[in-house]
């Protein structure tokens, strides 16, 4: 283990000592809801200001072409049972900083936290990183206010990189979106802004365990941390714990080498093929558009709404925008097992239409909550039937998590995480391998491998 | 070291005791070109048989739809001194086969290699993997035989695979086309077909030191090969073989870390937009179609040009396709130098519009020579002047070598290797990182990160 993963892991483990007690956690949290006035409204699409479908495409963008658009896409595939189908998509070609600033304080790592108020929130307010800024945002192409703390992600010569890499986010909703996810270490004193409180790692992955509280972009950037093996620090704590800290431990044996893991991917990409045609999203087949939605004819997916936002404590104070409206509930869920003494992962190589690159490394189970309960017996995903039926003791990990607040309204996901019992299935579907969590890490490294809700889902696992 | 590495590095060392002796490499090599008979003959596009400039979006394409298409793209960026352009471009969604089959021989292994016609090669037949297939080819959309040793590939029941990754090709002239790289071995006894012959690793490499004899497939499959260290294996000689083997030592100090040039390339992902949008062939700005040729008005850069072939030895005996030809040679080189013992290449990272991923590693130097022949000097290429005056003795590889002639008409690199004396500047350009050739090959590990220029230029340099 090297000394920066010490430092992440010591982080993790740390709930006494911070500089705010672990019991005030939550209140700040709940303090900032009430300290802010915000209000959100949904529109008619007529009533967007700066915002409109495009006379000739029927795209929905912004008047200065920037933030993002809502587009349209052709898809092909032979993956799955449906070969061909239109749908929209959210287009943002720029990518944005995910990007925490952390210092060492009292020798534990802590970690600067932003409540931030997103439109599509629960709750309003969410934890969020530090900095979250497209590139329309940070060049002010709204004229607002520069975000907070942008300078020392710019200019990075006062601060230490701890790790600095791009991931992707939603395939089936962005096309080929991907973020910065950045940790930058400063050992000066900085100015801690209100809305902004320092917390360590532990904090917030205590947090996780409640719904709804940390969004998305925290996550995202949070799953990027290695932590090595767990020499040099004692870990007290049995159970689920010490478990995943030896799965983390690139040391321990893995049942499969990387790059047996890598033959296998290539395999999977080389198998499916994704052909992706941009299209109008006035043509988008089976989708139509009224003066308040764009939705399917079948009322499910989602839907593109819009909506008027007023917030005190935004660069900008009011603004119009469109959002994405889920109609289903999500469910994702890794089921885990040990083989020889170390905890595997079983993941699922994942075609989606918006990835960069064919196919991600997915959560065992991702999948809308329509798509099983409506499905034939048959049609029904791979080891649904495992999760649902999980007994309490085998279910380490259970909430609500919430996809991004500034392109999707209220959208939340139930997250699980399941130890499998003696009755798992010995052999997998082709497109299914385990690995540990070690190697999922590595993967990350290497960005465009690992989606964003198995980093997600591995990023809310805590130690202690 | 593990022991797949140290068996390649064995079979790299390797030139005596092999099945066929080094001696008769070369003339077995040129009897396969007498053996065969070829005619190439250039043709006005309607002369092409089943290919034709579709009325629509006057794009040249196969009546199958398969195979490949010359489509056109409209690139914007803020890389390079032009930030706007169109140009034709080879779009191949599908990924094919470049693979070679191994077998241990005398405890050394051996690689199966293939005397290969292609309509646009110099020499007509170069030395290529076992199998070159795309899927048009094995699923015999042309109708001809199946390629021998395909179904070693498809059913790896009987055999090991010793690395599969996909690999990016050029991205001046490809729309995001990727191969899959892989090896495999046997260890049972396998028929070896009229124009293919047992060489070892050295064998091959030996032969790269002469111009246009290994085909690019060959050599980018060879570029996956890692050799780990040294120890277990003794090197004798010194010079460049030496301080090679110890630059593959992933156990040997880098520079800078695998995480921090993640971090210098996300930055420059970051910092560089790259804007693709797919056009019809017919509205391509500033090329023009005559009845032999789709070329640019000034005459530069490349055409594509529809040419008959007949061979005696292919799936298909006669057939007609387009080739794009090149206007001016290019030059690719790597400049490297010792830190603290350890050789370190200067790295570039390269914007081209077909890139998978926006930049990729590319070598120090990869332009065409007339971007620097009639640049004005503040425009010429970084380091060109320095690799164009470097003395003899810094010189460790000159030759020329092909571009794969399946798409490419006698198109020929000049590969440059050059050692920096001690004049070479310290600082170098933000797009450029001096790395280890074991950073090279873990970053081609997890592909989608070296491009094909440099990948083959480092899979060119023996170690004997």
């Amino acid at each position: 283990m090297n000394n920066k993963e010490q430092i992440f892991l010591r982080s993790a483990l740390t709930l006494e000592g911070a500089v705010m007690s672990s019991a005030n956690v939550m209140p700040w949290f709940w303090s900032r809801q009430d300290a802010h006035r915000f209000r959100l409204e949904k529109i008619p699409f007529s009533e967007l200001s700066k915002w409109g479908f495009d006379a000739d495409t029927g795209n929905l963008c912004h008047e200065s072409g920037r933030f993002f658009s809502i587009e349209g896409i052709r898809v092909k595939t032979n993956w799955g049972s449906v070969p061909e189908w239109d749908q929209p998509i959210i287009n943002q070609p720029e990518i944005g900083f995910l990007g925490f600033i952390t210092k060492k304080i009292d020798g534990v790592l802590h970690f600067l936290v932003q409540a931030k108020m997103e439109p599509g929130n629960i709750n309003m307010i969410q934890l969020a990183p530090t900095l979250q800024a497209t590139r329309s945002n940070f060049t002010r192409v709204h004229q607002g206010k520069s975000p907070p703390y942008l300078e020392y992600f710019i200019d990075r010569s006062n601060s230490k990189v701890l790790f600095d890499s791009l991931q992707s986010e939603q395939g089936a909703r962005f096309l080929r979106k991907r973020n910065r996810n950045i940790i930058i270490e400063v050992e000066h004193d900085i100015p801690v802004y209100e809305d902004y409180c320092w917390m360590t790692l532990g904090q917030v992955l205590q947090t996780m365990r409640h719904d709804n509280i940390v969004n998305m972009d925290a996550r995202t950037v949070i799953s990027c941390i290695s932590y090595g093996g767990s020499d040099g620090i004692q870990v007290t704590q049995g159970g689920l714990g010490a478990s995943l800290l030896r799965s983390l431990d690139p040391l321990n044996r893995s049942e499969y080498s990387n790059e047996a893991i890598i033959s296998w991917f290539t395999e999977q990409k080389f198998k499916y093929d994704l052909g992706i045609e941009r299209i109008p999203l006035r043509i988008v087949h089976g989708w139509e558009r009224t003066d308040m939605c764009v939705r399917h004819e079948s009322g499910k997916f989602f839907s593109v709404i819009a909506c008027a936002v007023e917030a005190d404590n935004r660069e900008v104070s009011s603004w119009t925008q469109p959002l994405v409206k889920a109609h289903q509930q999500g469910l994702i869920a890794f089921v885990a097992k040990e083989f020889k003494g170390i905890l595997h992962f079983l993941v699922q190589a994942k075609v989606e239409p918006g990835n960069f690159d064919v196919a991600e490394m997915a959560p065992t189970v991702q999948c809308l909550t329509g798509s099983y309960e409506e499905a034939a017996p048959e049609d029904r995903p791979p080891f649904i039937d495992y999760v649902l039926n999980a007994k309490l003791e085998q279910v380490c990990f259970d909430t609500l998590q919430s996809e991004e607040g500034g392109r999707f309204y209220r959208e939340e996901n139930r997250n699980l995480f399941i130890l499998a019992g003696e009755d798992f299935p010995e052999e997998v579907p082709e497109n299914y391998i385990w690995m540990t969590a070690a190697q999922l890490k590595e993967f990350i490294k290497y960005n465009n491998f690992v989606n964003v809700q198995a980093r997600c889902l591995l990023s809310s696992l805590s130690f202690i």
